[in-house]
């Protein structure tokens, strides 16, 4: 076996649902007694991943959300983010030319996709298209988290302006999806 | 809500191990039900994703092994795939220019990366570097998936010549996973 640290193989480990402590159990020692991995209720990490702010503090609106980046390779032309949301927490509100493959790995919480709004649960996939207003929440009193493919190159995300957000509103199930308690 | 035909966001089914079989059950139902969404032993289908065949038969050694493009579009410069092996089956052993980022799904295998075979269980990562010798087998007595992402624009695999498969076989850890009931 090559060294884990040269290895392009990234053990998964699941954490207790306080982020900062060890891990309770890894997927390698849970294989060894033949026990089948599942994922528990604890936070996701992997090997040699950093647990990110999911953006810079004050820069967007968002609540109780970690980004961890899975593949970040000058030979991909994607990337692939694992999102996760303690319960109540979300993404930004925002939308841009580029869009999202998302995959729903863990839980269930509602998304915004246009005027679509959806209760979601792993393993469903949601296409964000592009310049769509969109966002993630983990409204079901449990931790939310999802895979996120992406163009490597691609545009700010916007924010919506006060009139944009006011014209948003006049649809009554994105009022009520924005509405929740933030 | 948008009729599911027009949605951007696609249910995940879970069905018995009998891949023709109905639907045992489907997410939205569970939601409904308040019950959490759990991988089930069966296999994983999705609303408008076929089930597809691997590769042509013949046109390379493969076995067991179903592939499902979870999202393909113009705007993403990579595509989403989602392979899964029944017991005993494997993907082909090969090599290409292109790279993979492959997240394990359900199950565990065997991967063979270049000179390391490791056993690995969901959610772990592999990437396959560059013209790297690579192979997927489900050789845990259960069902193995995996999400792979990779380039849209990419080129062919190649197979090893009987010879380059006699150097690689020198490699003991080499020659025992790839001896491994066909």
């Amino acid at each position: 076996m090559t060294d884990r640290e040269s290895s392009n193989i990234r053990r998964a480990r699941i954490y207790s649902s306080a982020a900062d402590a060890g891990p309770l159990e890894e997927n390698a020692s849970k294989q060894e007694a033949g026990a089948p991995s599942r994922l528990g209720d604890g936070a996701f990490r992997w090997d040699g991943v950093d647990v990110l702010a999911y953006k810079d503090e004050g820069s967007a609106p968002f609540r109780a959300i970690t980004r961890q980046v899975l593949f970040q390779r000058p030979e991909l032309s994607c990337e692939l983010r694992y999102f996760e949301m303690a319960p109540g927490g979300h993404s930004t509100f925002e939308r841009h030319n580029h869009v999202h493959g998302v995959m729903i790995f863990r839980g269930r919480g509602l998304c915004l996709v246009g005027e679509e709004v959806r209760e979601v649960a792993a393993p469903d996939l949601v296409f964000i298209p592009p310049m769509t207003w969109h966002q993630f929440r983990a409204s079901a009193g449990e931790p939310f988290g999802f895979l996120c493919m992406v163009n490597a190159e691609r545009d700010k995300p916007q924010l919506p302006t006060p009139e944009e957000l006011a014209e948003l509103q006049k649809n009554p199930a994105i009022a009520a999806f924005l509405a929740q308690a933030d």
